[in-house]
């Protein structure tokens, strides 16, 4: 059996995603900046996928900047909100621990530029506290930037709540949508969110691609200089294919969305049960305010990277943390951040589930999990101290 | 007759290249950051098209970033050069006026910043005079940016003396190739190139896919800040189809060079021969260093931007300037750069020949623009004062 069980990191392209990719590289190739038919075809083409993108989350067509991805949305974003705080003397900014690299390094580089950052607490269950985040906001405060979802733990946030706090006090909100757009019913408008980013192959869409909202009146600073594309905020030639395949990407994720959550969560939450039977094992966040894909567990006295490299034997493609950061030796900072300690950190398992997942690959997922769990604590030194009472158990 | 020239805009996909890249939509989508085979076959498909490129441009491997379209990795060079001038102490950069915008709103940005930037000439022929470039530099230079080959009159500027010139001084040279790499033989070694920009999408390869080549030992710094993806120099996961089809691009571009170069010589030279005939009329640069596909001509008394829409009736999609700023009333910067006046400069046609371009479309095309040209004077008010004497002719 073959699972791809790494969801969050990526998403396979879905067959409409392609198909409405192709005629814009065979035969509608042009520039959109151009003026004859052929540019115009292709102008008219991103257009209308600005529009579909708009009204799935509720925002209107002039609102979407199409970004080389998320990590580009997300830069922009925050660089945009700090030199509009920087003209207003609003030199401070709300964020949690578990951001997203592509928030944290942006943060850290204003910092350097003589921001102040307040982190706020991720609490054991994965989610941030909105009474929390409003303790957190000063009279010097010029953005808000909470994930909507998190990337490892898949913890849902209270976008809403936190949406309502900074509108109520003028303060610009963004948030990191890309695990959530295609996956969770996401509306700007109800839940006040001032910027979000997200990312197109992360919802079956193309690599390579994304987009930033920014709500109508706030300026965006540029990241790419250059042409007038994007109103003159993003420059560069289109990438007419793949913003077509997004849109394509979104409208079919989000058709199927109530029917595929329902699946998702069912298999996830099985999973869930199947994984907690291991002894010396729990699972990372709150078990049902999480994406229905999304299950996160730590098992004690094992390596990770062990662990993701016998799965894939067994035809299972998982993840220990973010994809991101899957170079590094460095624990999981999301695990960190809900309180886990270093060596159990070090033993987690990431497996987001695909929409069409079904009981007969859970239970292959449990069963091999399980298999190769108690196949790598048997030679584990750390579980040996564990089991003969020289450590203590932690989970 | 449908004849596509507007090469210079962007290019028709190869079917080599998007066969290329279809692969790794469809089964190997994984993240090339991912442990399991399916990551590692996407970070092998990258990696193997990073010594591909560099092979091509005489670099190492590791001297390759990618990024998402010439823009960015000019922009990305330009902040880099910049960052490492400061530190330095070192806070003039030399360039030239013709640059693509993505170099000249750069350079505006720097400017902001406290550096000097000094424009070197750009002559009639529309070439940089290496001896100009020299005089320019000073012992505050950090950087001399000029591009490889002019994006609007094709001009191809003396990148190798101005490259020796830069190397003796130890000053940082940066080349903007987006409209050379592909077309011409690009050997940053021998031209002693620090900094290359180049996009896929001019040599029939993807949209929204470029790269940048820098020197070993140049510091990069990241525009987009996040995962440690490109050795921690641009974050977001890698658009994996869309690098390797670059790579595929680039080959069979390369590869075709010389015998595409001839035959698109043979018909620019043809198509130069023709217009030439076209009563007050000029060629926009020099006739022969030039590249072999670039025709580009003022003709007095018409608007550039109904020739193209009635060209466009004709099957033929041209341009008047580039495409980045074909949405602006401004007359092109390139051809008052090179000394044309307001007037003659809002009468220009910019042809960008395919690589399969045969004598009959350039016939074809020789006849269309004569007739066009001609319908237009005939009730053009400027062509009617210039014929009754009462302004004089430029050209």
């Amino acid at each position: 059996m073959r699972i791809y069980a790494d969801n969050a990191a990526t998403t396979k392209m879905s067959r409409r995603a392609i198909d409405a990719m192709i005629p814009y590289m065979e035969e509608a190739y042009g520039n959109p900046s151009s003026l004859y038919e052929l540019g115009q075809q292709a102008k008219e083409a991103i257009e209308t996928a600005r529009a579909d993108i708009a009204r799935l989350i509720h925002a209107n067509p002039q609102e979407i900047t199409f970004t080389s991805g998320g990590s580009e949305a997300d830069n922009q974003a925050l660089l945009s909100a700090a030199a509009r705080g920087k003209r207003e003397g609003k030199m401070h900014i709300v964020s949690s621990a578990f951001e997203h690299h592509a928030i944290l390094h942006t943060l850290k580089k204003l910092e350097q530029e003589g921001f102040r950052v307040t982190l706020a607490d991720v609490h054991e269950d994965g989610l941030i506290r909105p009474e929390e985040v409003e303790e957190a906001i000063t009279e010097d405060t010029c953005l808000v930037t909470i994930m909507y979802a998190n990337n490892e733990i898949g913890t849902i946030q209270p976008v809403g709540e936190i949406g309502k706090i900074c509108r109520e006090k003028g303060v610009l909100f963004h948030t990191d949508a890309v695990q959530a757009m295609g996956h969770l019913p996401v509306d700007v408008e109800k839940d006040n969110i001032d910027m979000l980013s997200a990312s197109a192959h992360k919802f079956h869409g193309p690599k390579g691609c994304g987009f930033l909202y920014v709500k109508k009146g706030i300026p965006l600073r540029n990241l790419i200089e250059g042409g007038a594309q994007e109103r003159g905020k993003r420059a560069g030639t289109e990438n007419v294919p793949a913003i077509v395949s997004m849109a394509e990407a979104l409208k079919e994720t989000v058709e199927g969305q109530a029917e595929n959550t329902a699946r998702q969560r069912e298999q996830r939450d099985r999973l869930i049960e199947g994984l907690s039977s291991i002894e010396h094992s729990a699972l990372n966040g709150d078990a049902s305010k999480r994406l229905p894909g999304n299950v996160n567990f730590c098992f004690e006295g094992i390596e990770g990277e062990s662990l993701l490299l016998l799965l894939d034997d067994k035809g299972i493609s998982a993840s220990s943390g973010s994809a991101c950061t899957s170079g590094s030796l460095d624990p999981s900072h999301v695990l960190l951040a809900i309180g886990r300690v270093h060596d159990v950190a070090h033993g987690s398992l990431r497996l987001t589930l695909g929409e069409d997942i079904t009981a007969e690959e859970t239970d292959y997922l449990i069963a091999s999990v399980r298999e190769v769990v108690t196949y790598l604590r048997s030679f584990s030194p750390i579980w040996r101290d564990l089991t003969e009472g020289k450590k203590p158990f932690i989970l």
